[in-house]
């Protein structure tokens, strides 16, 4: 399935997949609340998380906050940018020009946050050429070529759930490591390469457990 | 914000939201591998969680396994399908006929997975009364009155940042419990409203932990 192995260093999977939450709190923090410094806390009651447990967290990569004083909110950014090697932009190739495409192509939320969408492409004649947000549509035969050229290593799937596999060995074939897929089935690769979903009914699930509790 | 709370009932909202990742999992093993048993070992490979961890998950709810003949997948299924409250299935308000509602209009991941999408709103004179994979696009002006008179209680937000939290208000408004949202900003909802955010760059930064790790 070429899912992110639950231990790596020593730290658990579960644990980095917090930090981006982590990350994306303390900016809104800094940007839109004008905060300077926060503490577990307060972070964790925005998250829905213990203090114990972001302090948990924190703590395999070093010392970010101080007794009574909490974390300096910019400095935890760009601790927590460094661990996730986010200093500079990664391209990002998207596979699939349809209406999730589309979406994505015009999602605001990549600015700022590590990532930029480089190149797109399809199969469908009608889509290939067309402009999305300024980026061209390109073909599918010309994957490989590019992804190997600009040296591309994430990929973001938005192609139907019946040409997902192909897409995805395509990908992984011209040294693609990570890719999001939204197609709804699940996705062989070798390990080493890092499959992650994006998929709305895992969260509605989630939400439906509470429902009628409170 | 209107996260989730960290533990309800005892059972950590982390533990929770595992839970869909199994039935996810064993659906496929089920449905597309033919399999009628599995174990924690198994299923823990197939998701990068540990088998002791997969086990301690669903001792919160019961004994579902036996020492070596491990689970029987379709009960399994069942059970977690029971504990997640999807036997049968939810009426969801889909808000936004952009490029996105239009892909989660046509998501066939939904399926038989506890979800269906019953009722789509825009305020774009242009959209409402379009036709989305069968459903007409809606006023935004009956929002309330549709989610009252049907008793919807989960609702997924695909309109801009600038207007989701004015969304977010007149579903919570109208009774709605749950909130998937694409926006990229953080919602204020009251307490005991739940909020989840897709968010593909928090899915990404996941990634871009490990590249140049392996």
């Amino acid at each position: 399935m070429g899912g992110i192995p639950a231990v790596i260093n020593d730290i658990p999977d579960i644990v980095i997949g917090r930090l981006p939450l982590y990350l994306r709190a303390l900016s809104y923090m800094a940007k839109e609340a004008g905060k300077v410094t926060t503490s577990s806390h307060e972070l964790g009651q925005r998250l829905g998380i213990s203090s114990a447990q972001i302090r948990k967290d924190l703590s395999h990569f070093g010392e970010f906050g101080k007794q009574g004083t909490g974390y300096h909110i910019n400095y935890l950014i760009e601790k927590l940018r460094e661990i996730l090697q986010l200093q500079e932009e990664w391209p990002v190739v998207l596979v699939g020009a349809g209406f999730l495409g589309h979406a994505l192509a015009h999602y605001q939320g990549f600015e700022h946050r590590g990532f930029h969408i480089s190149f797109v492409f399809d199969n469908d004649p009608e889509k290939i050429g067309i402009d999305m947000n300024g980026l061209v549509v390109r073909d599918i035969s010309e994957l490989s070529d590019v992804i190997k050229e600009k040296g591309v290593q994430i990929a973001i799937i938005s192609v139907p759930a019946t040409a997902a596999q192909e897409i995805a060995d395509l990908l992984v074939g011209a040294g693609v490591h990570s890719i999001l897929s939204y197609a709804p089935i699940n996705l062989k690769a070798p390990k080493g390469v890092h499959v992650l979903y994006s998929d709305p009914v895992v969260q509605l699930q989630r939400m439906t457990y509470y429902q009628g509790s409170e």
